[in-house]
């Protein structure tokens, strides 16, 4: 592992929060880019610059709906004195073989269509009688319901100077600018800026696939019987829902049994469809902690970056944690508490990082604001141990919601932030600031 | 259309951009709840309550890997002094049949187990000698490997009070209480509670169904080859893309040609699968507009609700536009105008709403913010027109990028925020404060 000089040789060392993340962050590394169909980019990071094959727009066009015109031919023109011109043709947006505007002409032409050799300008058509002969109009008539506005006469109302309601080619981007950086973050718009320069497809990297499992033989599936001392498994349910969220392809296993065989061949077996798998509960100091038993020899000792390290954190909820890589890959595995609360914390602090850190972003965490205590009375936290409570945030002041309980799930749907009380905070009284890591 | 009362009869009327939005605001309803599978729920609304139907947790649980004591029993211990115990089996978490805790006996019991019966409080592995006979112990020795762990004596190092490291049965929340509001929104701690409290599916507004078609016979489809007049389609692509980041299930059709026979056909086709349509171009005054050809008379006049109706907005980009209902179930369709700004522009201002709407969300448009404008010289606007140019915020700022043309595709790839120009303004000095829309 990457970071083994950093890590202190004694098992019972208390890892720092910083430490765990920093050695998950410097062994987790971007995904390998592939090729995809924009839509399926959506959301992702491109790895290379983006340069313009081809200007845009790709030729002159109109920008109005109106008659392309010579612009000596309508000098001078107005409602009582119109210039009468002949209409050669129309050019359609898409037209292949524009007509040719000779003076005394004049083609109909729709937006978006190119200008047609031998025009200057673009007349707007409410600038004309659209040919009608009666005075100004507000638009064409269907081409479909009346092939002869493309012939005829039109008088024009208005002067025009030579490019008017033109775009000329190039005017948006030309061939050889660069169109969107490497590490651009592609939403709609740069999706709309690539389809538009051509590119049907786009280096980026890929969605990581999470594979998420809970262990515990005390679990039952949602919507099933609950036997005496079984309780309905959500961690999977909830991480599934969070790596989700967090821009992954998530796989929810569900809950394996407290059997060390078992769990350990179910993590071989997701292994093919994983870019990083999440364990929840069974990491702790019992005598049924499966995975801590299942995955602390899984590494092979004579590469590099393979096994799982179980340690402890000085965290409130989730001090106990394995991070590590298994398999020929040496695929990243976190493995989390089985609380509910812990887990969840967990998730938010290590694993969602390490998913956006797979999809190359920069910008990994969740946004941290200072915020000022709402409570009734002081909150009090373990000396030594970085503690996050779960609160509501608005307008620059936090309030908890329930206690420090990591079983407390309740309150936990009802926060929207973590508040932070550091190491070395006993106690946060009311008013005072803290710090909140904003859930989104 | 219920807004037919608001709707002036003049069909060269100019609609404000706030009347047009209260016309989509007011037609468009939330979809019929659906039961679906929890984590297809994740980002839908919950339509009702939902009451806790057992109790968190279901039973009095171990918070700790340890002993389950009775309190005279281990009253004064210390490390000096332990109380030495029988202990008389394992409870595991899951465990069906606990054993029961007499006098002078201890359970070895794993976080999350039940309670024996007997058993008053649970002391922690850590303050006793784990059965080893040799001083405190960091921890239990696996049951697989150590199964005599379970049987013998253990010394305990502490006294413990009653309900020590106990959770009591209800702790989180009991049956009856209100777990989540009719209304939530479900993101993954609200999945997790559903979880935690047994179900296993939750009605909710389902993502509606949007269909994506661009018309126009210039458009190719990105990848291929342009011959002279023809463009690439971006705008399919753009909006399926900005239609899925609002959250719906989004269907790219692509470019349909101008012909007003095939795209009635195509959009005809589609309405098996939409729950909302969204066709870009053919909106304005020119002879191949057909998308206002094709649908203009699409609607049953016998019925309310029927017909799309083209208008003119008092806004830049994005004056022509098509609002209305099609087919029998009269899905609501958005005709947006054809230049890249205009329809996604469009696109952010009514079609985001629309699908929020659809979604059951109350907050159903991007946020807005004031900002200071940063620029050379002043931003020009059309009298009597609300402008919405590009631009860049940042720390309560904004650069505009580009200029006004709504084909600046690039210009729009490298903005985060609309500027918005009432229609009272001609003209924004810098330092000037401006609203901006935020495209987050």
């Amino acid at each position: 592992m990457s970071s083994a000089a950093t890590r202190p040789d004694d098992p019972d060392h208390l890892w720092s929060v910083d430490e765990h993340l920093d050695d998950i962050l410097t062994t987790v590394r971007p995904l390998e880019p592939i090729e995809l169909h924009l839509l399926d980019a959506l959301g992702c990071v491109l790895v290379d610059d983006v340069t313009v094959p081809v200007s845009l727009p790709p030729f002159d066009n109109s920008s109005m709906d109106g008659y392309a015109v010579r612009v000596a031919d309508v000098s001078g023109a107005s409602e009582e004195f119109p210039a009468v011109l002949e209409v050669v043709g129309d050019v359609a947006a898409g037209a292949a073989d524009p007509v040719r505007v000779g003076p005394g002409q004049a083609a109909r032409i729709m937006t978006g269509a190119p200008l047609p050799p031998g025009a200057e300008a673009v007349v707007p058509v409410e600038w004309t009688d659209g040919g009608l002969g009666e005075g100004p109009v507000n638009g064409m008539r269907a081409r479909s319901l009346a092939p002869e506005g493309s012939e005829g006469q039109v008088r024009v109302h208005r002067p025009a100077e030579a490019r008017a309601h033109v775009r000329a080619k190039g005017g948006d981007v030309k061939a050889g600018d660069l169109a969107l950086e490497a590490g651009t973050i592609l939403g709609p718009p740069q999706i709309a800026l690539l389809a538009a320069i051509g590119r049907g497809t786009v280096r980026v990297r890929p969605r990581p696939r999470v594979v998420v499992l809970s262990t515990g033989s005390e679990l039952v599936q949602p919507g099933e019987e609950l036997a005496h001392g079984q309780i309905y498994d959500s961690n999977s349910f909830a991480l599934t829902a969070a790596a989700r969220d967090a821009g992954a392809i998530a796989y929810r296993v569900g809950a394996v049994a407290d059997d060390a065989d078992i769990l350990r061949s179910t993590v071989e077996d997701q292994l093919i469809r994983a870019d990083l798998l999440v364990t929840t509960g069974g990491v702790s100091v019992g005598a049924y902690d499966v995975v801590k038993e299942a995955l602390s020899y899984a590494g092979d000792e004579d590469e590099a970056g393979g096994g799982i390290d179980f340690r402890k954190l000085a965290m409130q909820p989730g001090k106990p944690q394995g991070f590590g890589s298994i398999g020929r890959d040496h695929t990243p595995l976190l493995a989390l508490p089985g609380n509910p609360v812990s887990s969840y914390v967990s998730f938010e602090l290590f694993v969602r990082p390490a998913i956006r850190t797979l999809m190359g972003l920069t910008d990994v965490h969740r946004p941290r604001a200072r915020a000022t205590l709402r409570a009734d009375k002081a909150l009090g936290s373990p000396r030594g141990r970085r503690q996050f409570l779960r609160g509501t945030y608005a307008d620059g002041e936090v309030t908890p919601v329930g206690g420090s309980g990591s079983h407390l799930i309740a309150a936990l749907a009802h926060a929207d932030a973590l508040i932070v009380l550091p190491e070395d905070v006993e106690s946060a009284e009311p008013g005072t600031e803290v710090e909140v890591v904003l859930l989104g």
